[in-house]
């Protein structure tokens, strides 16, 4: 069995194997630089991770993996456009390095590139992992459709949030995982759990994003803390606070989501953070994301390899859960 | 056979019936609005008219028919918020009637929506098909990149012209004619010339394209005359004005690039197509467009079916020669 390191070394050294030096420079350039800006891999690192629980060679399941990262990082350049994003992992996005309209145009060749990836992946295996593949890249643009819907909306329940952050986040890592195992060799069930592991995974990871977006450490998260409260994105702990705030607390929260005045952006972080610990959302959301968590643990426990072979996994699902960026 | 009303009318029936009144409707609802704005259906019904030369039953390459309809038209939705056009045939555009986050991410889920159809390709020719189409919808996105590229250069030679246009509107001719010949059964070699016959069509189309835009008829063309002229658009015609004009005419033609007066823009039309005229451009765009429809009618000789199968095909590289919109 491959350690995550070794699997993500691979991942990594098979990611700088393209070449995206090619001509027009003014289409490819962008895609290099936005895949050279790093990331955890964690799509391929899984789709490899799976596959190697039923075989011992991973190499057929290294193209699909790669198509797999290409295509969340695709999904990251058009939704910075979207959000008018300036910075991501500390540098300028594509399209404030360049312009929009090459962000559009090197978006669409990229998601383009991912599926020249996915589409080497064995004969045998081929039309399963494309019709997933397209199931799950159509999902993530619902989910991000649904993210822009909820801006607009006065009253989000928390069921939609997850339903949402299910299609814009989970099923890509519950897609890795599938496409592993099928290439592995796994059968249907076994295949299934390890996309429901994902999913239930996707689902903790997320939640664990938005505790890291009020409760992190600024240096190591990479972010700045509080965005989320500053734009008043409606969280599973915002969703929760305004479910759960009654008289004077419900006052406070509502007085604070009308103000955006930069000035007093600390205060609003700081007042909104205090709110959330007063109505207990941050133990719901953990509580939350326990269960996730928990639940994914048991559909790794269901799949039919040796336990020792899981061992790996587990790992990455612990480590997942308790990082600081 | 079938005739291309026939296989038009497929075409048609076939594009309505998919589902496009899903949710989220905010994503789903303009590419049913994009592709009820109608358009000549020419590449799917390429598709299967190549087809129906090597087979009775055509309806084995309808799904992959209708995605490279449904690709083509994301390109249109792109395209136009790139040049922040807005108006297509006759409708607000997309980024207009919406706005430019959902004529990004519809357009994303679009291009996957045509990725779903293709995949729908028999077993047999799915590998081949899928790259095929891979490989041009790349192109296309390479030739939209040069044609932003040449905006900003000074001077573009003939050739780069030919090439963009290539990349940009042939390639995707001949990919349909080659995927339809594949699914019909043809032979590589008939396959090809079919491919090739759809590269010369296409390069001769477009070239008629920039004609029409100087010589057309506003009413039949749909579009303001003298689109490429105002926005000095580096065509056929004026690449090669601007190689021919010595002298005066020159100076003329340089003093009417630079002037861009909205009120002056009768004025510039007229001035400009008085110069090509003048210069015999006009006459280099036709012999042009003349000399890549022979040879688009010579790859058709070469395919190996009867010659009385190739009538509808020759009809409406005919047709797309001498229309007028």
């Amino acid at each position: 069995m491959k350690t995550f390191d070794e699997i993500t070394q691979i991942v990594s050294s098979e990611l700088d194997k393209i070449n995206w030096t090619k001509e027009p420079r003014g289409l490819y350039e962008p895609i290099g630089y936005v895949l050279s800006m790093g990331g955890k891999r964690i799509r391929p690192a899984l789709a490899l991770m799976a596959c190697n629980l039923f075989s011992d060679d991973v190499t057929p399941a290294i193209q699909s993996a790669l198509g797999l990262e290409v295509f969340h990082n695709f999904t990251l350049l058009h939704d910075d456009i979207m959000d008018r994003a300036d910075v991501r992992r500390g540098r300028p996005t594509v399209h404030k390095k360049w312009n929009d309209n090459t962000a559009i145009l090197s978006g669409d060749v990229m998601q383009i590139a991912s599926y020249q990836l996915v589409a080497n992946t064995p004969a045998k295996y081929l039309k399963p992992v494309l019709d997933l593949f397209s199931k799950t890249a159509a999902e993530i643009c619902e989910g991000q459709q649904y993210d822009v819907d909820f801006e607009n909306r006065d009253e989000v329940k928390a069921e939609e949030y997850l339903e949402m952050i299910r299609l814009k986040t989970a099923v890509l890592l519950g897609c890795a995982l599938k496409t592993g195992a099928w290439i592995g060799g796994a059968g249907e069930e076994d295949a299934q759990n390890l996309y429901d592991f994902g999913i239930n995974i996707g689902l903790a990871f997320q939640l664990k994003d938005d505790l890291l977006d009020v409760y992190g450490d600024e240096a190591t998260f990479g972010k700045k803390i509080g965005g989320d409260i500053l734009c008043n994105k409606k969280t599973f702990m915002l969703i929760h606070a305004l479910e759960l705030a009654k008289g004077s607390d419900a006052e406070e929260l509502q007085k604070w989501l009308k103000i955006s005045d930069e000035n007093l952006s600390e205060a609003k972080i700081e007042a909104v953070t205090s709110l959330f610990n007063k109505l207990g959302v941050k133990a719901i959301c953990e509580d939350k994301m326990q269960f996730f968590y928990t639940k994914a643990i048991a559909n790794l426990e269901n799949v039919t390899v040796l336990d020792n072979k899981k061992h790996e996994l587990r790992k990455l699902a612990d480590k997942l859960m308790s990082r600081n960026d």
